[in-house]
């Protein structure tokens, strides 16, 4: 059976995460069901990151199997189709060869966060930032971020409920950006790694607002770290914030389209 | 009494537009509705741009008359709170004279417009820009654009229900910038007049993207333009793209907050 790669956008509110269940929507749900329009059967999908309720993507990667030898940009244009109104886009499809796995052959995973400070409630904005309603010292949250790069056992930082059989992992990049946003003043946090633990990226963010705020300071950053508890860690932040930015490959199936 | 201006953002989405109206929601009546709690009694406001169903609030600008002397910032955090959930945010406010009108004290407004270039279906920026499947010459946009700068008779640019007297404006501004945005390729337009007659944004929009197609050329403009009649012009784009980004008024009621 033909392979495709498919490069996916999603609102996440909608959905109850990536993952298929019964009872709720998910957007793994939702493009298994376009799929079934597109060819008349049961479909399954897997995805690079099965992210959480609320959670954004941007550049999530996932694969799918089909009978029919389709045309790649036929079969992300059927597939928009069918998903409407669901605020999921096919941004990009290619053919990848049989080896090709979305989660298991992806050799990086990028996240954004976005957290606007302002005290107005957001508009345009609401349910895709973060807000906090103070300001945050953006230098102060670097210095922070830097203390979680390179490979450590980040038991501190992951979910109670995470299922990854070791709680190592190497953090290659943590960097704290303040930009003039659409809704004011932003911070955007950019986050990646090989493979990350459940909740990582948030656990993260939350952590660095604290320092952000003055609450925390780099070295408490460095003590949570090192203590491998999960209740060293600061507040884990909201969900809708958080992006799943893209994903890398070797090659990038979407290099020549 | 006391009189506040009030700077208002919002997401057009929700609402028939700006002005009250009792069968439908509206911004003007979120607003004062929220005012109702705060001092309880009938309100009515003035806003500088009375803007179309579906258009967005970046930087509108309303005035209000309270009987009590409100701390500014306390009344726009009093508003903030009632204005939930509606999309609608009170992000400054200001003490200002009695002869502030936030209609007829402004001196400028600007729009800004944003237009996705993409055919994959918005997720993120759904009902927030205006989407075209094909690209667009920006270059030649912006030739087009310019032959409208100046004072002119602009009947061709103008809905048939306008009201205003005549139709003789000046336009200070009328930018085409090519942006990366967080959906894609992006065209904003800056728009920028002391005042603008109904629907001539978007008339200026939807004529100008005719020209970045390749469909008109910028001579297409200036003779649409010189016919005076509204037939002559473009097809009119469609409101969800198009924010109230400003309003100027000597002095700026916000210089001080």
């Amino acid at each position: 059976m033909p392979r495709y790669a498919l490069k996916v956008e999603y609102h996440g509110a909608p959905f109850s995460g990536w993952q298929r269940q019964s009872e709720h929507p998910s957007v793994q749900g939702a493009i298994e069901a376009a799929l079934g329009r597109v060819e008349k059967r049961e479909h399954s999908i897997a995805a690079a990151g099965r992210t959480d309720a609320g959670v954004h993507g941007l550049g999530q990667v996932a694969h799918c199997d089909m009978e029919k030898d389709w045309d790649p940009f036929r079969l992300s244009e059927a597939l928009n189709y069918h998903l409407k109104p669901a605020p999921v886009a096919i941004t990009a499809c290619a053919r990848v060869g049989e080896d090709f796995h979305a989660r298991f052959s992806a050799t990086w995973r990028q996240y954004l966060f976005r957290l606007v400070m302002r005290r107005a409630p957001l508009t345009h904005d609401k349910g895709l930032a973060w807000q906090v309603p103070h300001a945050l010292d953006a230098a102060a949250m670097q210095a922070g971020a830097d203390r979680l790069i390179g490979r450590h056992d980040f038991t501190t930082f992951r979910s109670s409920i995470c299922q990854a059989n070791s709680p190592l992992r190497t953090l290659d990049r943590l960097d704290v950006e303040r930009v003039e946003g659409p809704s004011g003043p932003e911070i955007r946090f950019h986050v990646k790694a090989r493979a990350f633990l459940h909740n990582q990226v948030r656990s993260f963010v939350g952590t660095l607002e604290r320092v952000g705020a003055g609450a925390w300071t780099p070295d408490d950053v460095t003590a949570a770290l090192e203590a491998r508890a999960r209740a060293a860690c600061g507040p884990v932040c909201p969900p809708h914030g958080l992006y799943l930015a893209g994903v890398g490959y070797e090659p990038d199936p979407f290099d020549h389209i």
